[in-house]
């Protein structure tokens, strides 16, 4: 896909074709007491059950099996808090190819330990952006290496997109569809998906209001750098990019800001009642939907549950 | 059923023809990663998705269904360390008639609250086998309702027996089905399911080494109490019942022991690869899948993932 184009819903079909036999095709799970609790229909897509544990590794996948071949031979770096980087970890080492991710030395430990698992090979760096893009700049001029970004980047956009493709697939008379909104690849992936497939579908981004940096960037028409990290919400502490945040802007109804404690609880609810994993990012959206007034009682509302790599460890006893 | 009368696989079917409407038919899921490091296919039933997130609902279920109307209208009555007890709430609650459950004080919160919620009368006692049977005792004089026993019962052990039948059905040939055992409720309906319909299929029942009353009283030839209470798996600390172990004796291959650290990395393994909730008790049977010799290297092996209702609030900061 040429620089600068932006992906429409063909580059998102092609890409669902290019990924589909690398990717799980995920179910769709409702739960009447969430329903209940909600006063709406509920879809979960659950991205926590994909491969690597969260739709990041469709757009990684995307991204890696667009390259021509001697391109490829020299492999894929990035920099990411942690989904992005084992989803290029493993969609490299699907391809045979080397992967090199930049990592905050502060990610969860969960999210180490599954990049080395898929065979990324790490570099830490401290947890800024600045700092992140030069360590990826570096590895980039040593390796030639190809630079994945985590969500600023045409491939991976419209591989993210293709979770909301098999979502409308399953249930095509969807009124809304909310997804998180941390660098804004889900959600614009979504918008050209949704609004390509079913034009009078709502989408609503959520975000923490501690991250409220895509609500700030929408109002003030440009992209307002995110706060230093504070959310529970740690996937989605990023700044919208200049490839999301036109998309977002153009496309996008509203971005719903939630509290912690909304998130925690929600997460509580999806645990507790689904009994399904996800990590305090994908409860973002049931948080916003259990909790602001977004016009969906009695509606078909799809949420995207974007992970499911939660650190479980304060769980068990040593 | 007359008292005293084994539960064959017919009264399993009829069982499962009675309850079916007041049931989730519950998924069976795979996980590639736990396969691999098995070294055997195995099919979770995920009885962690049932209603009251746990096998119990199918006994209880059938238990209040096979009441005659007017027995039924007086209610019913059991003691519980938490699953049977909201499983009969919900089964009595469906059909309209009183649940008074009697619980131990010391029962996990998630579990109280859920009895609560069902809406089950809830009187407490001490945490011990007497001290729980006076108190249903005093119930039954003062109401007149049935004792629903958590699993010394026909009726509930045909119950518990139609989670294999629908496992079977969905893979026919199976070369063995693990369940945790407690009180052996589940594993003496398994036994007469799934010997029944394949009679070549192995059984094994799983137990903590801290709660090893089954395979001492398998060992022994006669039931020996369990010890006071101490595995993380709290679903399994109950001794088998008069009714439970002549089934369980007869038909079983064996009782695996497992370790508490065993059980935690199995439940760990559950959670990370899985991404469902299930309960330390339910995790028993992997544990011993991965850590105990049982000569199913290669096979297809069941397990009866039987419950969700882990207490997740050390996960959330409050």
């Amino acid at each position: 896909m040429p620089s600068g184009f932006r992906p429409d819903l063909a580059a998102i079909r092609a890409a669902h074709e290019r990924i589909r036999p690398f990717i799980h095709r995920t179910p769709v799970l409702t739960c009447t007491a969430i329903d209940d609790m909600v006063g709406a229909r509920v879809f979960f897509k659950c991205e926590n059950f994909q491969k690597v544990g969260a739709f990041k590794i469709r757009g990684a996948t995307n991204a890696v099996r667009s390259l021509a071949e001697e391109q490829a031979t020299r492999g894929v770096v990035t920099h990411s808090s942690g989904n992005h980087a084992a989803a290029l970890a493993l969609a490299a080492r699907q391809r045979g190819i080397p992967a090199y991710i930049v990592m905050p030395r502060n990610s969860p430990a969960v999210k180490k330990e599954a990049v080395a698992g898929y065979g990324g090979r790490i570099t830490y760096c401290e947890p800024t952006q600045p700092a992140r893009e030069a360590a990826c700049a570096e590895l980039v001029q040593a390796t030639g290496a190809t630079l994945v970004h985590p969500f600023d980047d045409e491939a991976v956009i419209a591989g993210q997109g293709t979770a909301a493709v098999e979502l409308l697939e399953e249930v095509t008379d969807l009124d809304a569809i909310l997804t998180p909104v941390g660098g804004g690849g889900l959600l614009s992936g979504t918008l050209i998906a949704a609004k390509g497939i079913r034009p009078t579908i709502r989408v609503i981004g959520c975000e923490p209001a501690l991250a409220d940096d895509a609500a700030k960037s929408l109002r003030e028409g440009r992209i307002v750098p995110a706060r230093p990290p504070v959310t529970i919400a740690d996937g989605l502490r990023t700044s919208l990019g200049h490839k999301t945040f036109p998309i977002i802007r153009e496309l996008v109804e509203t971005i719903a800001l939630v509290e912690e404690a909304e998130i925690v609880l929600a997460l509580r609810t999806i645990l507790e009642r689904m009994k399904v994993v996800v990590e305090p990012s994908a409860a973002v959206p049931l948080a916003a939907l259990l909790n602001r007034p977004l016009g969906l009682a009695g509606k078909r509302v799809g949420i995207i549950l974007s992970g499911g790599n939660l650190d479980v460890s304060k769980l068990l006893p040593s």
